[in-house]
């Protein structure tokens, strides 16, 4: 597996909306999949639930139901990234716990060669009823983000995102 | 510039939350801060803001009003995640931009060889208070999570924290 220094991950990383329809490895979705268990979370209590998708119908039913989420239609893999409010009632740290996942799933896809995009669900009632109607979720899962992963069907440049506007050093 | 692959420092990354007290260098906390920059975010309005300290006696009054935050005593440098309700409306999105973020920081610190942890703020009104009076935050400003981070104090072995039990194929 080709290996890519973690800060060059991080900041050449960029959202991948254009897919080959090529298929993605059990291995590959493997490692992309463990990276979502290795973030950290509010009092280590690990809320997070990950519904792992690849049969093309369903992918044609998710870009039915989601604006966004066309490029389902040309991915390898999608994982909904949901977060269980019975391991952890406070639904800030439950967003922040799965978003943290998220990233270490965009991050990994990124590594090892792979595009990907965060597709946004939680606050967006209207998204998230959706997807859990169509996977039949108990009360207690939120939806939080779907990362839509493909072999690359469009390369784009580093973003620096940098702004020192942004920075505030010692105070406001 | 010390290397590590993007998949290595994923699974082997854990909360340190003991320094020495060395500090860290301006070129290190440069690295940092970039990668903070870096995540996506919803619609790419990037709504995170900074606030870098380095200052002992805020380290003190930090560690004062904080219980979870006494490591900061031994740190070389905290950055504070703040999201800026003005350029993004929805909290939800918010906490997920800003999560990612600071996952970005948290993987970046330990890339570099250095030991980081997350102290929560957000959504715990007793510490989103105390932060914003500190440092003066205008209204539109939510302190969502705080890094803090310094030189080892701590090694800490690999945690895999895979559960297949979370994973759901095709469906719920």
């Amino acid at each position: 597996m080709k290996k890519m220094d973690v800060i060059e991950a991080i900041s050449t990383r960029r959202s991948i909306r254009k897919f080959t329809g090529e298929p993605i490895s059990d291995s590959e979705l493997d490692i992309i999949l463990r990276a979502g268990f290795q973030s950290p979370s509010a009092h280590n209590r690990q809320p997070w639930e990950f519904i792992v998708i690849k049969d093309k119908s369903r992918f044609e039913a998710l870009a039915k139901v989601h604006k966004y989420a066309q490029m389902t239609l040309q991915a390898g893999a999608c994982i909904i990234v949901c977060g269980n409010t019975d391991i952890q009632e406070l639904t800030g740290f439950l967003i922040e716990d799965c978003s943290a996942s998220i990233q270490n799933i965009l991050l990994a896809s990124h590594g090892i060669g792979l595009g990907a995009v965060w597709v946004g669900l939680y606050p967006i009632t209207e998204h998230t009823n959706n997807i859990s109607n169509m996977f039949s979720l108990p009360g207690n899962i939120i939806p939080v983000g779907m990362v839509v992963i493909g072999r690359k069907g469009e390369e784009k440049d580093k973003a620096d995102r940098f702004n020192v506007d942004k920075v505030h050093y010692e105070t406001w």
